[in-house]
């Protein structure tokens, strides 16, 4: 069994990581904390879990996480780089869902998040958290960087391009929408339902931060730097994110569905689905999935792939625990198998 | 193991009776038919099951229903009847989901569904499944009707106040609202999004099929006839069923808290809510459970009991399940452990 | 042409009065305030007001209010109390959106609002808003107190019940639905779209501001005083209140349809729908008007009455404006003949 | 005053015609069809017209266009092409909101529909109902074709681009999102609030009928022929088109700011957003209005434009009454100035 700490579970992805780890069979959760609702019963904040939990919120201040094998941070960033050294230094591995660890250039990093890293030494080390394309590298990490939940989306989407070297690396675009979710569990307006229902928008279309993470993983694939114009939607919905990319074909008589089918033919967690069936969200919703299509309308030089996910699944919470899973030599998919919840 | 076949899976009850079997650890799927889809697969249909679901649905009439332990019927009304007594004869339990078998008395059913009953035998055989009320009856059971969904939430908020007989049977009150997909996944033009969305209305005021179930089983707790006003609302939501109870009490001392806790103590679907916490459906949502509140507002003569359900689960394939383990003598919740997705 | 200005318009009742204001007739629009907005164009916050509304939020202590003839408070409570009596003494009459003089005895006010009424005496002074009880006394008054949302629809639902006198007027029940915007603008967790969408629950049930201002209004109809058990519950869309009201007929053999139908003929914000035609709340967004069904189930002694109306109109602006008219001798519905926005 | 004709009131783009022809202060509705629904009064249909229409559906066939002098079709495609001519021959105006006089190219026309085109002499005659390019030449129509709703989003957004020949024609991009009215008020499971609701999906994508009248449009600005990738996305809302435009930069110190701004200065239905705001189609709803912003995000060679409307606004009936005030020669905007309801 492996003794799990999640550190911040108030927000709606340690909230996810719950949900998961509560049924994962080789899971013990040690502890589970917050400063603001310490000595509140978990059930009582988020009564989804009545029945299924009997825990209550620690504060992270008084918990020996010495009797944990593996911490989760599902934190605001700048929490888990003034925690991690302290827990890698004794001897506890990792899995961080903020944003933390997810650059190598702490430059990079310091000017998106516009502070400075506190643990640079730590940002090469640690290993970028998608299985698909850093398996083996998870497997021995200490540390894991668990990818955004755009990024999921997006790098999966446009990887088999990436890696057979077809499209423009310098005219790459991501049109992507997300469920409110995605903002987390705070109090905004912005993301009230009289706000977010029966509208949509665009956000942080001059730039957002999931960019130079993806511009990072996209290049890292051959070393050569790519250019992608992101544009993130707001959806009113609660869960999911669909990307819809774009990319001008320098290599036309590519047959696109077999490059996606083989590329993904052994991948658990990603399906490519048959030609002319495009992925829906709700498909997996709640679901440790990605679904994804490629097309080529009109036959013209322009590919189109969609790919879908949850947010809070693929996209934060499942994916950390696949993660886990790898660094602990276990199935990778062992408490993954939710199917999703539709309608 | 037990041998499974489902009769009728296209629609939401169906699909949700797939979700739930297809991770139940003693459950063998043996056929899935639909008439109108046979020969297709199942996760091309409901997407959502890629990867977890490998069968195609087969025509009802090439199925040879003799490998299955037990049959669920997931059909229109007049299905079951018509198929029932031949499975019976020929040793297989039958759940069915619809509402076939849930009335006691013949005429009623006749007049509520304005046809011939041909089945009548079995109406009075048919036990009605609600393990609340009916626990060792099922378990001995050939035939389970199992209750449909405002009847489960009504009658689980009710069933306290019935048994201490504290409260006026002849004023009892239900205002409840449901999710669209009680409306079945079919094409209606009042149940598109552009209709049912962002709207809030009653319906079937006059009278609703599930009022002689809710009446029948209200006044089978000591015999005596109740008398409920019920009135269903459509609910700009997928899922979900929330009833308010609203009855005058006739013993103004009683501790209605400690009534409903001391009834529903051991009962591992139902959970009553602490004083001044409201149950609300998102809770639920997937779940097999059905919480529960009681109030008395400003200490006078009427209590209010509010009752939350996913009619697609506790309201329907959950709580068929439910049935189908107590019949096969396995623990009561295997395989509904699931753990409500919000948000 | 009526100067008018508006006081606190940052919140829905205020957004929602500009849109109605801005397209009267008779109408100038002297200054909108907004302490925390002050200097902003209105359109910058709101701009659906785009190309129709010049104007900018104007701080509320140097606005000179004398060149107004009437006021519209569309503020939190207890704002209009302090401010109230220095308009009225400076001949400027006040439309008050908030609650602060909807209660006739101050005791009960301060009760429920938890601190001292600095304006006891124009409490009495003020008359309930609501033209279909009050038409005569409101075009005459100097100081109006507009109905709360649930108010207007509940008590608009049971008033020919109650000036009949055929129920017993000790077990009114309302069961009543209201969309988010009901919450006001303003940043809650469990506002969200996450958490109130997809969502059904009640809340405030064991007591509520706006049930001593409906027992208030229906008490007053002959002075006997009522009581009502009154459920509110949060329903996820954006706009819309649907009150669903039970009552036990005293005088089993009356024609409700016919009463309603009578009581409602010469109103103009009314309609009662035909016999067993139920109203929703998508046929009254954005209109000053309230459909009304009225059905006795089964022909049982309990009366069902549906009331809708959207409560950012006829449940507060629309309302309002309507009492404004009948201040300044214009006709009624002048600027309200908005057709609703429907899908 | 113009007496105007509705053929085919009962979808929602008819509906929608009727509640803008209803306020418009110089129209006289002369005629309402529909076949299905002949004799049924309008309001009994959409009860969110009490009040404000005692109208009635007439039998197109009984029906004598001789009193009209403009009649709109709001029918399914193949119905205006039968029917204009003799309404033309009779010296009526028509404006058709379907897509048979769209397309210039009847070959184009009849490949994309499937069908022979039964009036082709008249789709060189039809004038494209987008005042912004065509103003005058729809003031001296016979007969006008209105834009379909993704064409007015994408052709408005990408016109000063095109205009001012400075992007890549043959490298266009658009992601669109539309609710769920667009796909009419039809029963059709995938529309169902349980399918389309909580749900994001991109459908047609190997080609929609947009596509060439979007196209056709934009290469007609200089006669060059353009290539567009379009992918549209059905939404979770019911109302609103958001068009996410991407184009590669020929010229690259281009002020687009400045050049959307004069472009757009005199348009009455067309706003351009200020720098870092962006559209949302709550701002548009029930509008007659597009607002507009335009963003070079990292100051690279990619510009993104996002456009709004109401599809069923300025998507359909406002643009059709739009164009219909032009042919009349009153003042453009006359019955349009509705403001957008908001929450």
């Amino acid at each position: 069994m492996i003794s799990v700490g999640v550190i911040g579970a108030t927000g709606y992805t340690g909230s996810e990581l719950l949900r998961l780890l509560l049924r994962h069979p080789n899971v013990i959760l040690e502890a589970v904390t917050s400063r603001g609702e310490s000595g509140r019963r978990i059930d009582e904040l988020f009564p989804g879990f009545t029945g299924a939990c009997d825990l209550t919120f620690s504060d992270p201040s008084k918990v020996d996480f010495d009797r944990c094998d593996v911490i989760f941070f599902a934190t605001p960033h700048t929490v888990a780089m003034r925690e991690v050294p302290n827990l890698l230094a004794g001897g506890i591995k990792v899995v961080d869902l903020s944003g933390d660890f997810r650059l190598k250039d702490v430059g990079v990093w310091e000017n998106w998040y516009g502070q400075p890293h506190t643990a640079p030494e730590l940002c090469l080390e640690a290993v970028y958290g998608l299985p698909e394309i850093n398996r083996q590298a998870i497997k021995s990490a200490r540390l894991v960087a668990c990818p955004g939940c755009y990024p999921t989306s997006v790098i999966l989407g446009f990887l088999p391009l990436m890696e057979a070297d077809v499209v423009d690396r310098n005219a790459l675009i991501a049109s992507c929408g997300s469920g409110v979710s995605g903002a987390g569990r705070q109090a905004k307006i912005t993301a009230l339902l009289t706000e977010a229902g029966e509208n949509l928008k665009a956000y942080s279309v001059s730039g957002h931060r999931h960019l130079p993470e993806i511009e990072q993983q996209l290049g890292g694939v051959d070393g050569t730097p790519v250019q992608l114009t992101f544009v993130p939607h707001l959806v009113p919905m609660s869960r999911g994110i669909h990307a819809t990319l774009f990319a001008r074909l320098t290599e036309p008589k590519i047959d696109l569905q077999t490059l996606y089918e083989s590329r993904f033919a052994n991948e658990p967690a990603v399906t490519l689905l048959p030609n002319n069936v495009y992925p829906e969200t709700k498909s997996v919703r709640g679901a440790n999935s990605c679904q994804i299509s490629v097309e080529q309308p009109m036959d013209r030089g322009t590919v189109v792939v969609m790919s879908v996910i949850d947010n809070l699944v693929k996209g934060a919470a499942g994916q950390a625990i696949q993660a886990m899973n790898l660094m602990f030599g276990i199935s990778e998919m062992t408490g993954l198998d939710v199917i999703a919840l539709s309608p």
